[in-house]
């Protein structure tokens, strides 16, 4: 099979197939060698300059995110999310605290003096892991979602100790303004997220609650959210302290690490057992995880992956057709 | 020992140990013969007949409500507190519906329709057995007392399922009008009850609420209760459902009798084989249940329990004086 | 989009779509216009006068009860039976409680005296609802179904809490005498459900015991059952009191409506939004709903439900050939 | 403080304090040594020819099974009733296996076969531990006992799992016969326990069904129990698998010695660190222990345990008299 | 429908439908008649006798092992994989016990005392059966899988009780030696199972740890493992107890016999009514059930199962094709 | 009842009840007037200066700390230590974290990477309420204690999810190496807390494992610990990093404040109501808390806590003789 080298720079020239966390930084571009297999996080849409270097560099480059089985899962994307979803509850403890600028309020409370509200939206990975986190803690959970099924499944698995209710305006507007803890976890898979709450909601919140908005990375679901980092993760508008860092599992680094090489090394290995083509062409979720291939032969790689191609302009070729393969 | 006639009025005369539940009614004075041993609720103190037809009629009467471990335990009136606290919610949930004149809400929801709020007035027996079937059935719960170990206990105990809250004024004005059932399970052992809502805070309750009060033979702890009956159980005061009937448990009648007789049936084997005065002298609990003792030799019994001799200003003689024991 | 006006019979003339819960009585029939949409339960297999109504009124009619996802779930019809079989367990406390004519016995039981036996047939949505809320209470439950892998769900689920039971004669003949509270949750999607229990074995039950058959608009599942309505909705056969309204989410219509909302509305926007057609032809669980459908230019709406026309004798014709959408 | 040296019988002679877990066998005796103090299970009250060689051999005697706090806990008797407890319900399902000569029947059943029940007669220590092992195997289990707050306690703490019953004739006819795993866990400190069932109910049994007897050395609280041992632990009587080993922890011999040190070890390094007399006079549940006492200058040991004194015809003297201990 | 007759030998000649648990020994081969139809787990792959003995005496065999829905269920291998799942804690317990040859040692611990570790191999039904038995009496479990998604369902179903691990080397090296209870489930179906613990690894387990591998008939996933019997169920190798009968479910062949049924009667049932032809041609999970099928008018039966006809180097027919069926 | 000023230090002057969370400070000493009432936190035996101070200033103090009940149970300190005890672990996740200086890591895991090991060292309300937290995460938690009947309570309670070890050094060297969270709390009445853990053992612990000792302000129980503040509050000692703030609850004073206030009202409201005196002489557990009493036309106040007495070298009164309360 093929040698894989994990990240150091001065090997990477050496390497057939590079697989790290994140997608090369400008300073980088320059390392990548034609015909090497790229295996990361890439987010290419919005970076034209990485997709294009990749394109004409002939590099192969398999984005973890849109690696996606038959039934719709993201395997390589739900390990951050059960990552993010408990942090949120632990981030929003943190913050009520008053030695970290809150209120000095214990979520949970005492005996005697009762816990607060946590308001969770969006019930998938990360939203079901804020609200058994908070609901085990002994908060006051609710979850909105306008999913049905997942409300009665949540309902049914937690037997009733995480509250579910639908997500309408009318709900929102009732119950943001009771949860010392708001949890945005509406997470659009390839899209924008939708702005549920309003900045005039959050005004109405208690001074000195919290918003951990784990989608911010795609736009937020609260309108007053904007993208911090680790340095400087916590800002306060209207009264309400924000969290917004993109990369939250990033503080849980090496949980993370270990939960996303759980998820990517049985890919690793396939390609590197298999190489790239062939690999891909037996299993369709790493398939449709490649977005830039170049053919056999070819004097540049192609964009293998729709929504890619569609929002840089370039021209789309499906995998298969890519490869040449036999349907 | 002595022979145990449960009841039946013809029989009544011939027995040395009557068993019965509820205190004689005035048609059965008659039937209560010298130095026959009545053992059943009596709650003499506000029933003076009563009182004067069992002493002067030489009946030793034990009253069920007053026999107390040392350690304060009730054991004859905790399995009529833990019905009475159970039904409670049971009551709740038919008296919400809307084919019993309710507004037609599932106190505990359904997946997207969020649980009703439910406020326990007392933490003791009967208000720990409501709490905890709200609870379980996924409704969201709150108890007050100002019993913090009570609280305590009830945090742990139930992981947090039920949110306990310090009972004051401004916990009570905050959560009664939140709450679509609100129990009132304040008991005072052998006091009034305290008004701990007022009819100004029942209005601001949701139309069509239900309230049940337990303490209602103990005045009730709610400003806008009365007692009703089975036959017509609830009012509507302030826009609230009041279900006030102060022997809830009749309406689940044999199982009440079966828990009550596993409660007193320990006392009556006591009482039938060793003779009253030899069996309570052994045995402080029972000491404590005797209200009327009937001396050796004398002529009419007295009173040997203290706040009833008090209420009705009859002289108080303990026990072990009137029996002459040696202590 | 499409103006939605919400049932008041005066407006229902000038609507494009009427939304409501049940079908239209006969009186309505004339209110119908030309080219209406209707969206509601609608039943019509038996109702052949309401078919025709439609029919040669050209009236576009979606039945939610035959709306269906492509993994068979039916999003409209699940939350009536999440509360039918939650209810089910209420209904059934409230009748064996001696207020309401019963034998005066708490489901639960309380400490010393052990729960009653309630046996739930049928492992679907409403059956494990039923058995949940049972279970949560403290009951002694058993759910029997003929589907190994729903049991083995509910044994995990569950953590054994539920005891599971495979349904036939020998296990029914053993249980259903031991039960004191018997729920019929046998739905058979859109067919008549079956005879499990005979007249014979109810007879074999404790006096005073309590049937609830929510199967019973389908013709129930015990032998002995028959519909009744909220005014009148018990009645007593071989000693055991049925309880058989066809309708019983109505006692809580207040949450129904809420959870029949939460399901329906994603259906009624797209509608509203883009036309019945476009929507139904983009997704096929609506289409699905669709029984009556007029096609363009056409003088009368065809039968687009099989088994509705089957039953009734008129010709089915797929949405998608009556529509003239190219496949 | 005094040497303390543990059993190898060499070394007895030599030592101050004996730490054992048995009593001394007749071939020990004559390693006992004047004004030892020897700490082990003694059981003196059958034992005559122990005792006397203990008095007349001048050997201050503590025996574990009557140290007793002022609560009226048993120390270090709970270790043990624990094992036993959880035992009970392991060599239950050990001896319904058909590899063990019974039936072949899991008691937890699976999916679509419906658990056994087991009744746990008593419910102190052991039976709750028993009772528990079973309820969180899945299980239908029941639990009986005369002592009401005991039985509110365990319906509490495990909220419903375990049914509660009142021990009394009709309930334990009811119940045996249909109980697959009957433990007897009636124990009846310092006497014989009494017969609760009797051979002709234990027919009635299921064939194959075992029967567990904790309280064997106590006499059992089942007509058909007779103590076996470890070698030879099962007989069948009236069809039923009867284990009675009198030793159980026996079998997880590790475990137990564990668990027995860490409720011996601080009475041994008191008695260690400031003498016996010293030690006792400041621990009254130490105390209790001394069952044989040799005083100052006494020629022999008194008994010092009123029910040992009583059985053997000895005298009984107070510790406190014994040490001359101004009170 | 055909006469069912099950087993007896004498019958067989008669009957057309066999129903047996376990494949036909030699000396029954001649019982076999022609056309008749055999319903048992057949495992025909190292057994090419019986295979022909099925082909040339025109047997048509549905092998149990084989019987697939298209979800990927085998429904009638379910209920032995949760039985030895469970089993498997339970005779861990039992060889772990002193009286058994183990070290003695309670596997849930006691107060002060902590539980032993367990450790499981493989998260399918085998496996989750196994941890949760052993997480509900209280021990320390880890599971092992490579499937995330199925970690993940263990991890939210059971709120942490039971901590996922990853399956890799490095981490069964890590929690291998800490076991006190290793359980090997890992089962591919169909095919040898890998081996993941070395014999070193195994000797660095505590001395008297036991082992049982549910997968030896696979070939076991441990290399120290060799199918024993139910007479001769355990060994020592490396100072661990290794018990692996290849039947587990034998020593509880009631509850085993009982859940088969509940699996295997629907298919027995339809076979019975319509033919073995029809029933498979109408039910998918079924035909993949038919190892060996005469076709109408046809000489010997053909091998219909293409795993058989490949390991045994005969011609594999597809069933739609030796009935002739028109797809 | 007398006026009731909480703090400001204004209106100290006038009060004669001062209420407040913390002893005074120096620069308060002025502000205390003769008989004032001081009622809050003293901790009177290491300072001499404030104790001289309030003796002879002639200010009634009582010190919440020592306020007792007849059970032992500290009313108001309880509430502080659920609140330590249950931050304990929020701050040791927060400093787990990277972007707090730690490894990285998530206490409770993910799937497929197991939770953290967390050891918590005294089993008294603090200890349980960290178990509790760390344990309804997923982590997998220790708690070690001497008191044998308090480890049962545990593995009861908390079925078996918390596991219980006996505290000795075995034990301790055997599992603090093991965790990455480690909890002192150990709190040993009115004492110093015994040093459990060495320095050697801290340094065997992983690199980065985080320490929170909660019984600090007695001493700590680990040999590396030492007080720290809330605005420097760890630092790193063998790799290891501590958080030892004193005051934990005040970071969570919101929280804290009101749970106190639920503790103290009621004795507040006695004296109040009826003056110190007479208050403390009908309610013990209030006696006990006076520290110091200003005999009537006493000129100066005594000691009567005789601990404070002790460490001081001051004269201890008992109350009642102060009082002149007849006995």
């Amino acid at each position: 099979g093929a040698r894989i080298i994990t990240s150091p720079a001065d090997l990477w020239k050496e390497a057939e197939l590079i697989v790290k966390v994140k997608e090369p930084q400008s300073a980088e571009y320059d390392l990548m060698q034609k015909n090497q297999i790229l295996f990361c996080y890439l987010h290419l849409a919005p970076v034209p300059e990485l997709t294009r270097a990749l394109m004409y560099g002939c590099v192969n480059a398999v984005a973890l995110e849109t690696i996606q089985c038959e039934n719709g899962h993201l395997p390589c994307l739900m390990p951050m999310s059960e990552i993010a979803g408990r942090m949120a509850i632990h981030i929003g403890i943190r913050y009520l605290m008053h030695d970290c600028g809150g209120p000095g309020i214990l979520l949970e409370g005492v005996p005697s003096v009762p816990p607060c509200d946590v308001l969770v939206l969006g019930a998938g990975t990360a939203g079901i892991n804020a609200a058994r986190v908070a609901a085990n803690l002994g908060a006051h959970v609710r979850i909105m979602d306008i999913n049905l099924s997942r409300l009665a499944y949540i309902d049914e698995a937690f037997d009733g100790r995480i509250s579910t209710v639908m997500s309408n305006d009318h709900n929102i507007e009732k119950f943001v303004p009771e949860a010392r803890l708001l949890v945005g976890a509406v997470l659009v898979p390839g899209g924008r997220a939708p702005i549920l709450v309003s900045r005039e909601l959050v005004s109405e919140m208690h001074n000195g609650s919290v918003i951990v908005d784990i989608a911010v990375d795609q736009g937020g679901c609260i309108e007053t959210t904007r993208p911090t980092t680790h340095d400087d993760p916590v800002y306060t508008a209207s009264g309400v302290t924000h969290y917004c860092v993109s990369n939250i599992p990033g503080a849980v680094q090496r949980t993370a690490t270990q939960a996303l090489t759980n998820a990517t090394l049985p890919f690793v290995v396939k390609i590197a057992n298999e190489g790239l083509e062939k690999a891909a062409s037996k299993n369709s979720a790493l398939m449709l995880g490649i977005n830039i291939f170049v053919p056999k032969n070819g004097d540049k790689g192609v964009v293998t992956c729709e929504p890619v191609a569609d929002s840089l302009g370039e021209a789309f070729v499906p995998f298969e057709k890519a490869a040449c393969l036999k349907k």
